[in-house]
């Protein structure tokens, strides 16, 4: 950061974002502001939060706090001058906000500088993201033997597995737990429904888990059976089954091929593009970006999309995400997260790719031929 | 809306806040904006939703919809001209944004607009913020018996209560459960930790769940003992219960005298300040304001506080929550949710406020002298 403000001939940088704030200092809460000059970092928040912002400041370097009250402008803002970087993201409000508080200062608005500093994660980042990833995978498929049956719909499927990969409050979410049944799989971003699940109905179920703020995210995608019959030629909506498993197969290559292309110096755009190429004639039902970073923040950079401008960096974590949507007969996503690596990308997302069905009446997972 | 349009001479509205669009449109997406013109309003919004807008034009009246792609400006975006309110809570990169979609329209910054109109509730939002309350009010007296117990954590306490809450995902929370026992009650915003539960401690509940989108909110008070000792005379932290049990009736009749405030064309000022009059010495240990507005955001308008410069109106749905905090010691916050009716407020939190004692032993509720 230091380097960026000399680089722009900035006096300091104000974030008013939660994520950047947290990155910059630790703390987390409904109203803070941090202040960073070229000596050190300014943690601005009101009483509510000062006890935890002094125990902050004594376990960090370089940090200060300073009372956001009445008399914050009268006190401390206006003996502040020059010129400070400010985030795109703030509200028109909070602008004028930053105006009055500090009559002194010239404000140059800025875009993402946090966030390109975020995107390379330390050690510690990478752990915790594990461990959020690694719960979902420890989870996922027990889960699944547990409470996949006919009848229960989307919404208590979710509900359930959000509970359990809560832990008892040691994880939270990263976003809404996506489980869509059948016809509703070809929604991208489908919100769990009152629909039913039924024998022969394939599965796509997208979810991350949080640790200690730190986002997880994965996609997968299951059939479903309540039948002893060894043969099924139907899934849901009169799909033939072989059309289901020929889509996912072309679906499971590209994602592998496309993971290889996940190195250092790779542009992103180029990755997108390559994998969309892979998908042939069925590119057009692949709606979405191919992938984003994921951290503090569950959507962020580096995206990789038709028109991002990234190279991938090592120790950049992302997705990696392509999938088809055939309107109300069914979709696939297969979705990985990854650590960008020297060689090869270290694939955070453990739990199976190849393609199950689970039997309700055995209640096992049988591989599909 | 067409009011206001006329009184301040603008062509038309843009609104890019989610709880904003919900409201003209019942539209909610990651992407989204509407469009309100003199005869009728458009969403707008990417492919991804496309089919979901659709079904929404279809059954409400002067709604279109407008698809969000690369052609966007081109097909729809250069037609529209004139000078257009826009949401001073859209950020700066927002800004830029409709800038570059819309070239032939003036943006006029405003402030709290379409706020201002969704203060008041109709039937169908009270009663949808009712329905919300409701689930608070029948479950929670129950839930603590069932779970209060010596050496349950915050953390896993609040875990519970919002997985009852949330009952099955029929309801949502309306933010992340208080639970704070003994000296973290001082703490207006605490999160859970995992602060165990102790015989003698006093406990701080504040509960909010959603029922479609609409929220509720509640803060309760109790004790807890693990003992049949019939007379306790401390609590947690070295606290004459007598101590405690004064402050709870002093701050309890605060309330229920400030609530005999909420009427129509009250100052929110004045009812602020009013219950701090009624705090008398107390009055420095009220670090908060008295409320605010409820509805598709937990905090909306009006707020009532030392600044504040509404005037309370019929059907406003609002909070009034004083609370006295002694650091390190423990903390008293009582609130209620109401709607403003045109004599007396019309209370939607049913759950008592007499304050009362969990014996784990006995596994009763008993009554404080």
């Amino acid at each position: 950061m230091q380097n960026y403000l000399k680089n722009h001939k900035l006096t300091g940088f104000i974030s008013l974002k939660p994520e950047n704030i947290f990155w910059l200092t630790n703390f987390w809460g409904s109203f803070g502001m941090t202040l960073i000059l070229k000596n050190k970092t300014i943690l601005i928040s009101d009483g509510r939060y000062s006890e935890k912002a002094q125990k902050l400041v004594k376990s960090r370097e370089n940090l200060a706090f300073q009372l956001y009250d009445e008399n914050f402008t009268d006190n401390f803002g206006k003996n502040i001058s020059g010129v400070f970087g400010i985030e795109d993201t703030i509200s028109l409000t909070q602008r004028k906000l930053l105006k009055k508080l500090f009559p002194n200062i010239k404000l140059k608005i800025t875009s993402q500088v946090l966030e390109n500093l975020r995107r390379t994660k330390t050690d510690d980042e990478i752990n915790k993201i594990k461990q959020a990833q690694n719960k979902v995978d420890e989870i996922l498929y027990n889960f699944l033997i547990e409470n996949l049956r006919e009848n229960i719909t989307e919404k208590a499927l979710a509900f359930k597995l959000e509970i359990a990969l809560q832990d008892s409050g040691n994880y939270g979410l990263s976003f809404p737990a996506i489980v869509a049944f059948g016809e509703n799989s070809a929604i991208p971003h489908h919100e769990p429904s009152n629909r039913k699940l039924k024998s022969g109905d394939n599965i796509l179920i997208d979810l991350g888990t949080t640790y200690q703020r730190y986002c997880s995210d994965m996609t997968r995608n299951f059939l479903f059976q309540n039948s002893t019959k060894n043969s099924q030629n139907f899934i849901s909506n009169n799909i033939r089954i072989q059309d289901y498993i020929q889509k996912y197969n072309l679906l499971l290559d590209t994602q592998n091929q496309t993971l290889k292309q996940y190195i250092p110096n790779q542009s992103t755009k180029k990755i997108d593009k390559i994998s969309r190429d892979l998908l042939g004639e069925f590119a057009k039902y692949y709606i979405h970006s191919l992938g984003h970073g994921v951290g503090l923040e569950i959507h962020e950079l580096p995206n990789l999309s038709k028109k991002s401008k990234f190279k991938l960096k090592l120790n950049d974590i992302v997705t990696c995400e392509p999938g088809i949507y055939f309107p109300n007969k069914f979709g696939i996503r297969i979705e990985d997260l990854l650590v960008i690596k020297k060689d090869n990308p270290e694939i955070l997302s453990k739990t199976s790719k190849k393609l199950k069905i689970f039997n309700q009446v055995t209640k096992t997972w049988e591989n599909v031929f």
